[in-house]
């Protein structure tokens, strides 16, 4: 089963006002929510772009990830994350192809999804998401 | 008027046959299309997920423009290009908040889309393309 569609874009910015500003006043898109996600030391902007969702990520610490990765690399685009069915199926047939997993198992990410990442050394430099809405799979089924 | 959706997500890959392998054997999705665009010195490859397109971008020669960005940052995701309409409107606007435009003026994409590319350094980090679809636009309208 090939994913439905790309559930996000998850961008790593410095400050989430400043590029909020960006994305509205000149794509014309508008931030619906803002979010704290705290496990992950992160703020979040969403934005919801055709079936797929912006997510800007600033860092509210200073050993958050994100903050890590804007200091090493910038800011930019940080993942992609595909909305797909059977999450369990999809990390078991990614480690056999020698994907490297950083979760091995899925766990509840933002929005009550089931999420799990696949390690971008493994992916030609793309950290990829997966993540599975099980709520509308078991309705949909 | 916002974008209606993600038209694509460029992404840059070292080799197609490598990164096509991990899209298809891996994520479950298929390669419909392998074009080359001489001017850009790529080979791209397609895939569709949902309303979006993922273009893996292989360099053809050393002095690309891709060859030269994965010598700089490694293989990953290199650009987000969002469907617009009135792409001379959007640049214009762009131009009045201080945005550096890569292209002044539409230029011939692929898929015969009049496209323009802003500076990763006034957009916080992500290289974006507005692109225009005009014939569909017109038809539309």
């Amino acid at each position: 089963m090939k994913p439905s569609h790309i559930e996000h874009i998850g961008i790593a910015v410095r400050s989430l006002d400043e590029s909020i500003r960006f994305y509205e006043e000149v794509l014309g898109l508008q931030c619906y929510n803002i979010e704290e996600v705290k496990d992950q030391k992160v703020r979040t902007a969403f934005f919801q772009v055709g079936d797929t969702k912006l997510e800007l990520l600033e860092s509210t610490e200073q050993d958050g990830p994100i903050s890590k990765y804007i200091e090493k690399k910038g800011e930019g685009i940080h993942h992609i994350a595909y909305a797909v069915e059977n999450i369990e199926q999809k990390l078991k047939t990614a480690e056999e192809h020698g994907i490297r997993l950083i979760d091995k198992q899925p766990r509840k990410g933002a929005e009550g999804l089931d999420i799990a990442f696949l390690h971008p050394k493994s992916t030609h430099g793309v950290l990829t998401e997966l993540c599975e809405d099980k709520t509308r799979n078991r309705i949909n089924s």
